[in-house]
This record gives structure tokens, sequence and C-alpha cells, in this order.
């Protein structure tokens, strides 16, 4: 059985014939879903399906599945249908959720220091990213030009060097929590909606430069990448998994140590073909939940179209890295791509990340891939 | 002459019998701008006019000036009438552009360390805050939770303890960019639709524990309110002044030291009437055209809507600083405020942020003001 039956049923929007169409994926092929509910899905977005609440999510989610099974409606090709952004990402927010990622990144940043900076254990860290770079998977991605000190040292304006991707699974923010009110731990299934892949692509020399004091920005916002497809949080019904164990108690709006709010996502890497990692989601330090409940402890809601990225996936072992930062050490250790090596991303190199969860059926799911090539740099203004 | 007059016409919308409606304000009175133009004022927000580019908002200007001029329509009175958020925020960018504050506030976090980061004097820094929480002048602003120390030691998930404010000055970007084009220096005018006061509300305790690694997030992220009225460029053009001498070279990308890229505004905030600042924004090390193309020179657009925080405006002195944290040298130093005095805001304090600026007639005209009220912490969740 494929990853796309009928326990899965991701969302997505294509366009086809002229026209952007909210859909269902049904292996290879796609319910329009405006022969479920033409009006909620009038605007050609998932919008108005993910404001929409939990309820309908379910009666939407059913209606497809029988749609499906009666083949009452004849489906489209999947083939011919190229898929764009499926909702309006409304605040973008990416977590640091990985203790073995935090870890790597700050021995590599800060040698000679604690690796995990004093607050990774009692909060998950995050930061705003650019909402209007989120592009969906396909989208090819141009090299970016920033500022940094280049080998021969003055600083230059100039097409990164350390082009780099990072595995992440992004959590899209379906019904919007009240003003003020946090959402508690236990709560995040009425918000969320569903899951996707998610590349946040980094420029290492520029992030680097621009950093301290006030984080990761211009290495950052040129582009991250979203799967085409969303798997609602209905059909992991079988994924969910405790959490690893913590030897920091969480503070009491964070606790969910008696819920199974871990997720048995395994996350592959390839570039150009090559699978260079597997990184094992069930390892992530924080869960869903916490992200959630820490978004809105201060009383900023959260909104119908949010998106939250976990933050890089990395697994305790070398192969489970995700990210060339830490599977090349910052460049100084190259792996085996194809025929030849890398360290960094080079122009053409085309990185794709996939991952299967258990399905609802006892089989496995596919989250939709996320797909992107390297393109060179565009020539320079002046 | 009010600050309001013919050559300023700010553009706001306001819930006027029960819509809401796109207006210019003069003095205290309104000009409903679909007595323009109807269907570009449709929506009831800004939008499309931000989206319509520098050709628009001088024909609208012209004709809204000359309806006022003419008397031909009846004007809607201001005080029946309440400002909404005229626009939607697409992404939202704070900046860290005064030389002064940015010293302050290293000397306050860093001490020991050189005040300013490397990288500062060599771009501009900034980093992205949340879009979704920023609210118009006048809503009320209630004390954020969040995670720090105590004075007595543990960590605990409470009530700020160091609610403060930050002044700022606002960019309203209008017309969008092109996607791996960056915006050269001197090309701003086409993009920068207006101005605005922004008041950067700031948790210093919650911020200062989560800060490293990824920098500030939910001592910000919790509300940042902007002015009910922009000021369009073409209202300014007698503002603008040289930059302060830069002691290191910009970058290529960001030479604009032969335009007039400075503006002369002089701001003041009040603290429940008390004036406990003014800081001049003509201080200010980096400008408005160099944070428009250092966010763009990665290849990420710039979206309309997008709003850019000049981040604090301090000048050299001290009833020029632009925080409490400046102030009150983080909550040692306390200052006057009224018949008592303050370290940080307590609940129920009115920070009001109001700014002049050198207008076209020769007089001077009034930015939109910002105005919130602290409101109590609300109940805990658990």
């Amino acid at each position: 059985m494929s990853g796309f039956g009928l326990d899965h049923l991701p969302y997505g929007v294509v366009r086809f014939e002229g026209r952007n169409r909210p859909v269902v994926r049904y292996t290879d092929r796609l319910l329009d879903l405006s022969t479920i509910d033409r009006e909620l899905f009038a605007g050609g977005t998932l919008d108005a399906l993910l404001a929409a609440g939990r309820d309908t999510w379910r009666q939407i989610r059913t209606a497809a599945a029988e749609a499906i099974q009666a083949d009452r409606t004849p489906l489209l090709p999947l083939a011919d249908a190229m898929p764009v952004l499926p909702y309006t990402v409304a605040d973008y927010v990416d977590f640091y959720a990985s203790e073995h990622h935090a870890t790597n990144a700050g021995r590599i940043f800060r040698p000679g220091a604690e690796p995990l900076t004093p607050n990774w254990k009692h909060l998950p860290l995050g930061y705003h990213g650019r909402a209007g770079t989120v592009v969906v998977s396909g989208t090819p991605v141009h090299r970016p030009r920033g500022l940094f000190p280049s080998a021969a040292g003055p600083l230059e304006y100039a097409p990164t060097r350390k082009l780099d991707f990072e595995a992440e699974v992004g959590f899209v923010v379906g019904a919007a929590s009240e003003s003020g009110v946090p959402i508690a731990v236990e709560n995040f299934p009425e918000h969320l909606f569903g899951l996707t892949l998610l590349n946040d692509w980094s420029a290492r020399d520029i992030q680097g430069f621009e950093t301290a004091p006030l984080g990761p920005h211009q290495g950052k916002s040129f582009a991250t990448s979203v799967s085409a497809w969303v798997t609602p949080l209905d059909a992991l019904e079988r994924a969910w998994r405790p959490p690893p164990p913590r030897d920091v108690a969480p503070p009491r709006h964070l606790d969910d140590c008696d819920l199974p709010g871990g997720l048995d996502l395994e996350l592959t890497v390839s570039i150009n073909g090559t699978v260079v990692s597997r990184p094992p989601f069930a390892t992530m330090y924080w869960t869903a939940g916490q992200l959630l409940a820490q978004l809105t402890s201060n009383g900023a809601p959260a909104r119908s179209g949010d998106l939250l990225g976990s933050g890089t996936v990395s697994g305790p072992d070398r192969d489970q890295f995700g990210s060339l930062l830490e599977l090349s050490w910052n460049g100084t250790q190259p792996i085996r791509v194809g025929d030849g090596t890398r360290t960094w991303l080079e122009d053409g190199d085309e990185v794709l990340l996939t991952a299967s969860a258990p399905a609802n059926d006892g089989g496995r799911l596919d989250l939709g891939e996320v797909r992107g090539r390297v393109s060179p740099a565009r020539a320079a203004v002046r």
C-alpha cells in the first residue's frame, strides 16, 4: 500500500486548469474538495478549513474518505496538477527542540563553552522567521548573498560559501487561540491542524557574522521550503510516543511528561539521490504541545496559519544529524554524496526530505516530501 | 496650525457607523477615501493602496487635498470614529539602528565586554518580530507572563517585573520588491509608503533569560503598538537630513553617505503625562534606505505591508534615551514620574509616544501618536 492511502488523506492545493483547487491526496490522485464543501474552499486555499476548527476538520476528512470509497467523484491525476503553497503563512516561528542538534551546534559555534545555554532545558527556545519567504516543495532556491568575513580576512558581500539545509518538521496551526489565554500543553490537538516537513535553508557564514546579539536573521530569511501536503493530526493516531526522559523538570505550564506528546517520525535526507542522514523525530526533547504552550505563554495568541518549525531534527548518531553543519562538522569532515563529497551544498544540488510514520491502519504513511534544488546566485545589483 | 494640516494628510482606517473606512486625517476631521476611489478602498483597509505603488499614492494624495480644499465632501468628525489597525502587517522586522541605544544596551547586558558587537557598524542588525501582535494605538497591553529567575534564585513562570517601552519609528512598506532583486539603497522611496511611531513593549526579565543564542522572542512578542495614522513619505520632503558621520565605511550595497537619508523627527516619551525623554531620530546611525537594502540583500523580497521598526531611538544624552532600560539604567536609577518614581512600568501606567517633523509648508507636522496603558496580568491558566 502506498504511503498515501485512505488512512492518510493529506491536504494540499493544486493549480489545475487555471484554478487553485484545495484537494486531498489519495495515492496518486486528488479529490477536489469543492465537491465536498463549495463555500469552505471557495478561496482556493486551505485557510478557511484551518480556521474552522477540529469538528470541521473531522467532518471534511470523513466526507472525503467516503467520497473516495464510494467512487462518486472523478479524481484528478496528481501528475497533471502543480502543487502550490496551500495556506497563508501567518507568523513563522522556528524552534530549536532537538537536544542533539543544539548540543552539536553549541560545540561548533561556541567551542570551549557549555554546549547548551543555561536556558535550554527550561523552555523550548525559538525565534520568528520570515513568513514571506516560505515556499512550497519544488521551488528552486537561489544561493543567497550576504555579508561575512572571507577566508582572506576582509568583510565581503558575496554569495554564501556555506549553504546548508536543516531537516525539520513543521506544525501548521489551524484554530486560533484567544489573546491572553495560553494553550494548555495537553490541548494542542484543538489548535494543531497538521504536520509537514520543512527545510530551513541556512547560509552559515552569513548567519555566523550576524547572529550576536539578536539571533539568526538573513542567514535564514531567504527561503524556507515546506511540503505541498499537510498530514492531518487525525492520521497520526498511532504515531504518538512518550517524549524522551528529561533530566530537568519542565516548568508547570510545559509539563507533559505524562502525555505521549512525542512523535515516531523517521526522516531521511538525500542529496542528489544519496541518503546522507536518517534523523529520528522521536528523539526530540520538546514536543509539539510544549511549543504551542510556550508560544502562547506570554499572552500572544496563536493565529490560524501560524507555522512552527521544530528546529533541526538530529539523533544521537553521526548518520542521524539533520544538517551539513553537523554532518561535515562545520565543513571540516566531507561526507560522501554520489561519486563525490560535500561539506556544503553546491549549485545544482537537490535536497530531498522524506519521512514516514505509523499509520492508523497499522502500516506506514509518508509525510509530503520537501524537495529543493540550489540555483546559482543571481547577478549582484551593484 | 495643527500638526495635521493640508501638508500632512496621514492615512488611517476608522470604524464608523458599523464599517471600517479608509480615511485621510485633516485636523480633527476625516475624509472618507471611498469618495475618491471606491474600488481601491473597498476592502476596508489601506492594503490595496499600499500595494498600488508610488504613482497611485501621489494621485490619491493630490485628489484628497483637492477634495478637502474644495469642501466638496462632508468630513467625518475624528471624535466619533474609532481608529483600527489600518493595514495588514505582513512580516514585522525590528532593527537596532541607534548607536547610542545599542551602546547602552551592550553596557547593561554585557558589562565588561565591548558594548557594540563586531558586526554592528557593518550592517543594520535586526530580527523578525511577531506580526500577529501588532496593535493600534490605544489598545491596552496586559502585563505578560514568562519564565525568568526570581530575585530569590529559582526560575518562575510569573508576570514580568521589568516591563518596559521602546520608542521607535515604524516604516510601512508599500510596493513589494521582486524576489532576488535587492532594493538599491537610494530607491527606498519607490517602496516605502510611510512612517508611524512604534512602541516595542519589552519584558526585560523574560528577554534576559531567553535571549541567548536565538535572540529576543517572548520578551517582545506579546504586543507592539503602532500609530493609527501613517504619514506618507510625500509629507516629509523637508525632513530629510544627512545621516550622522560613520567612522566605519558601510559596505557598498549600503552606501548612502551622499544621500540625505536621515530624518529630523523629534520624539517625546511621556508616562502618565510626565515627559521622560526626547529622543532625536536624526541621530540614528542606520537610515531607512539602508534597512530596506539590507532586508532584501539576501534575495528575500519586501512584501506590501511589511513593517520595519527602527529599533529604540536614543540620543547621546540621558534625557534622550528611548527606554526605561536605559533611563533607569536597568532599574538601578529611578526616574521621576509625576509625584513618584519609576524604574519599570506599573499596572495602570500610560505610555505616550509623540513626534514632530518639519512639514512641507515650513511649519511642523505631528506623527500619529502611540498610546498604550498597562493592564494587570491576566489570571494564570494553571
